[in-house]
């Protein structure tokens, strides 16, 4: 099994046994995400916002507008610290200081690199549409010249990054599991629905 | 409808027309969703981590171990970024440029305070345990002395923030509207499932 790198600011510090670093378990939940949050310092504030990411083997892709004050922020140098998050349930305890959540997340160190390359990044654009859709990127109409420029697409190397994973029901101290209360999870899902189809144009 | 004021850094330079102000608008995104992401600098460096939120008027709390590495950076003064996402959609144009997301955000600048008053603090964790499920508050074992000291609970002043919002069909270019390209929303929702019970402690 292939594992990425532990580093001092990856290593977790409490529950250790929640951490994974193996490529299967980190991969799944940066796939199954939809989107990202991303963070960055820019004249010694921080920079957060939520986007849509994708993945081609280790590089993880991101993509904005030209002019995104963080993305310039990024190419200037700073470094990046991604977070993937899912949520997975809620955990009923018997005490209060027990409950919690069941999630899987990925927090992810790197620095950007600005997909120059006409065919990685029409390439990458095309993983997105996938991502979105199989068969999309045979759909749609491509990007053209002023659309691929209006584009920036940012990509992160997958190698100092840790995944934490809780599942399971209360962890309840033993003399609580005793009490009259009610325990469990309650699991939380993101649902994506039925599309909603456009009329074609022109049509009522 | 009262307004948070707006700062050059929360002032949406791009889609100024998605950009929103209002309480109303801001406090349905914060309390819908459960979990937010808090971004910080320590010794120059991104922080980045999911959390769980709740908010009780413009006091917005986390919670967390008091050895948590990122909550110490901010008692230490550090400035927060936070961001809640809901993600409503994904927008599937004629053309690949226009694909897009139906999203209600809100990004919050602010510094923490430390909840040291213990009535507060009793306070908010009942005000977290009725956000998971209404009355939990007064059916679980009441933290301890022991448990209330090992949890950190941090409030951040809702003031200098910006809402985002996307919502409705594809907006393609006129000349693409003709294309034979199906286009349309697959809406996306996060849905809570019914509890699975925990049996009471002694049961098979």
């Amino acid at each position: 099994m292939t594992q990425y790198r532990q580093t001092e600011r990856t290593r977790l510090k409490r529950a250790p046994k929640r951490a994974h670093y193996d490529t299967a378990t980190v991969n799944a939940i940066i796939d199954e995400a939809l989107i990202c949050h991303l963070s960055t310092v820019h004249h010694g504030q921080p920079l957060l916002q939520p986007t849509i990411h994708w993945r081609d083997g280790d590089q993880l892709y991101v993509h904005g507008s030209s002019r995104n004050g963080l993305f310039q922020a990024l190419l200037e140098g700073a470094e990046a610290c991604l977070a993937i998050t899912l949520l997975d349930g809620i955990v009923f305890a018997r005490s209060a200081f027990h409950h919690s959540v069941n999630f899987r997340s990925v927090v992810i160190y790197a620095r950007a690199r600005r997909v120059d390359d006409v065919d990685e990044k029409r390439r990458a654009l095309d993983q997105l549409l996938e991502k979105f859709h199989a068969g999309r990127s045979q759909e749609a109409r491509p990007a053209n010249a002023a659309e691929l420029k209006a584009t920036s697409v940012l990509a992160f190397t997958l190698d100092e990054l840790s995944a934490k994973v809780r599942s399971g029901g209360p962890i309840d101290d033993p003399e609580d599991r005793v009490l009259p209360v009610w325990a469990g999870v309650q699991p939380v899902t993101l649902q994506r629905g039925e599309i909603e189809y456009e009329p074609p144009s022109g049509e009522p």
